[in-house]
């Protein structure tokens, strides 16, 4: 712990257009933003041991109240000391709050007032999710920052649809606060998720509800569900301008380097996606110099590292032929490499963009660094 | 390298009843015997860093002939700078010469003097192995030692199959020595394989017969391939004295940590096996108190770590239950984890067996640590 007595904060240490430089403080220590959290949905960030995603400069992780309350269940987790050391990662963990999860995994889903009844994607058992009860598990876990329970619909929905939903996470959000007021422990900290689909009046709507609510910091969910980056830059255009400057700005789920250069050039401060991990247990891996797809044959004899620019062992040590061979083979080494390599380029890329933002030159930053991105397509 | 100019040799420095400790030479360095060889199938140890097993102790690792002629190809991985390189492991490593695997996992096999003929498993396509091949294949890759090529039957098996088998392998042995005069690399060394299954005139006469020809090394194939134990060990009894005492001898495909240790107290002095990472992406774990089912419901929430006495991280710094949470949802780090640790134990298994040989306290030791390794039942 950073203090005697832990404190959430956010402050802010530079700007460069609107891309901002800060640092958040949690009971688990600080967080260089913008932050790339890698995720660990089950409470491991899928092949890598918890010191390779520390090394590779990872501040904070994720880790799912879904996954987690249905296994090993929270009241587990807590009696054994809570997520941090259940999983071996010392530094902050935000958790999300199920919503999201419920929508894409669960089966049977019935969404009342009271909260989601749903059937585990694992065994078929029921379990109810409230907003008091996902503060609950979040608790239990020991979670630096909290997410209240929202309701995600997919998109393309109706207007009427997308603003019921976005109206219920509203009250949800309030419920959530009351829950989390009532037993959270010093430090911790429930953030807000703002809703509304791609309308832009629910999304303004639900934004200014929550910030009458004065969260510590503000989430921005049900983007990057297939609407195309356009429509998600958009939503941010409409909703980061209501957000408080001061307080930390999440968008969730989101995205590939280039969503992330797009989004911190908006404003945004936080991010997680699977897509590092995922994408590095399929073969595909995120280099400096663009995408590099490991199963194509133009690899096979290839002696030269994945990334000479990387800092990464698994990018600078292994030869694109071997790593080919292993993806090719199914094994294990190749989905382990991939995931350190692609994990630690996305922690470099934050890094660069906060050193960008620094310097106040994140535009040209970004514009040369896009280019360089876009490589020779693979 | 050790020496200007690498040269096999093989030097005993202690004895303990009939276990021996030694030391094999080859160009990529020693290997201190008893020695138990990682297997790492298609140029990986699963799971594993080769750091890892470097770090675990192992001196030398195995690879397969079979897999890497099918995938990624020998004269591929000759042009890439042979299977060191390859697989970033720097120190010595054994190559089998694929009669096993043919007979393992090919489809449609057909046996003739010549060789092998057979038909991939991965992608049906049609091969020929000879003893001469294999032995090329061999050279191709860079292999320390290398492994004639031998027919390996099924047991229980008719004497007379068993005989025309030996005796090809045999003949085999002396046609893959000639090869190996030809083209092998300064320090190179192949080993013949003593056959016969588990009749007790066959395989002397096998091992009579090789020693007759003077090869380097001998090993002792066809066992260990449901036979049980008493019949393997009854088979060494047979065996080894008729070995030479100044040459290495490799029980090839052994074993479970007993029969490691009955087989070193027999004169045995390499092995290799899949049991440590086979067990271990199956939540199996060896440690020092003995086996431990991962899976079982008791260990869910045991804050204790698998195994206190052990020397590595996955064994020491993780708890029961998280290893429990991570078996239970077929996580890749639950794997990592159980591979590394039961790698692990197998090189502090050979260390413990080297101490106890050079103290002359072996047949004490063995007699201790197998009522340790019994532990409680799991």
């Amino acid at each position: 712990m950073q203090e005697a007595l832990p404190k959430f904060g956010f402050r802010k240490i530079a700007e460069s257009g609107q891309a901002r430089l800060g640092e958040i403080a949690t009971p688990h220590g600080r967080v260089r933003t913008p932050a790339f959290m890698p995720v660990g949905t089950v409470a491991t960030v899928k092949a890598l041991y918890p010191e390779q995603v520390k090394a590779a400069g990872a501040d904070i992780v994720l880790a799912n109240t879904y996954h987690l309350m249905l296994r090993p269940g929270a009241e587990r987790v807590a009696r054994l000391g809570g997520l941090h050391s259940f999983m071996r990662w010392e530094g902050p963990i935000l958790t999300d709050s199920g919503g999201f999860q419920v929508m894409s995994l669960a089966r049977i889903r019935e969404v009342s007032e009271e909260g989601v009844r749903f059937s585990s994607h694992i065994d078929g058992s029921r379990h109810m999710l409230t907003p008091e009860r996902a503060v609950e598990i979040q608790c239990l876990l020991g979670a630096d920052i909290q997410m209240q329970l929202d309701e995600c619909i997919e998109l393309p929905a109706e207007r009427a649809e997308a603003e019921r939903a976005m109206e219920l996470s509203l009250r949800w959000a309030e419920r959530a606060r009351g829950a989390f007021a009532r037993q959270a422990a010093p430090g911790q900290a429930l953030f807000a998720i703002v809703q509304g689909a791609t309308d832009p009046e629910l999304r303004a709507r639900s934004a200014q509800a929550l910030v009458g609510m004065d969260f510590p910091g503000y989430a921005i969910g049900g983007l990057a569900v297939g609407e195309g980056q356009a429509m998600m830059l958009a939503t941010l255009d409409r909703v980061v301008p209501l957000l408080p400057a001061k307080k930390p700005r999440y968008l969730m789920g989101v995205g590939s380097p280039e969503d992330l250069i797009q989004s911190v050039a908006r404003g945004i401060d936080m991010f997680d996606c699977v897509l590092p991990t995922r994408n590095g247990r399929h073969g595909l891996a995120f280099t400096w110099g663009g995408r590099v797809n490991l199963r194509n044959a133009k690899h096979a004899e290839d002696p030269s590292p994945l990334d000479p620019e990387s800092s990464c062992p698994a990018a600078r040590d292994y030869s694109r032929a071997y790593l080919h061979h292993l993806v090719r083979s199914g094994e294990y080494l190749g989905a382990m490499l991939l995931s350190w390599a692609n994990t630690a380029f996305y922690q470099q890329l934050m890094a660069a963009m906060r050193a960008a933002i620094a310097a106040d030159r994140f535009a040209a930053w970004a514009e040369e660094t896009e280019r360089r991105l876009a490589g020779v397509p693979d």
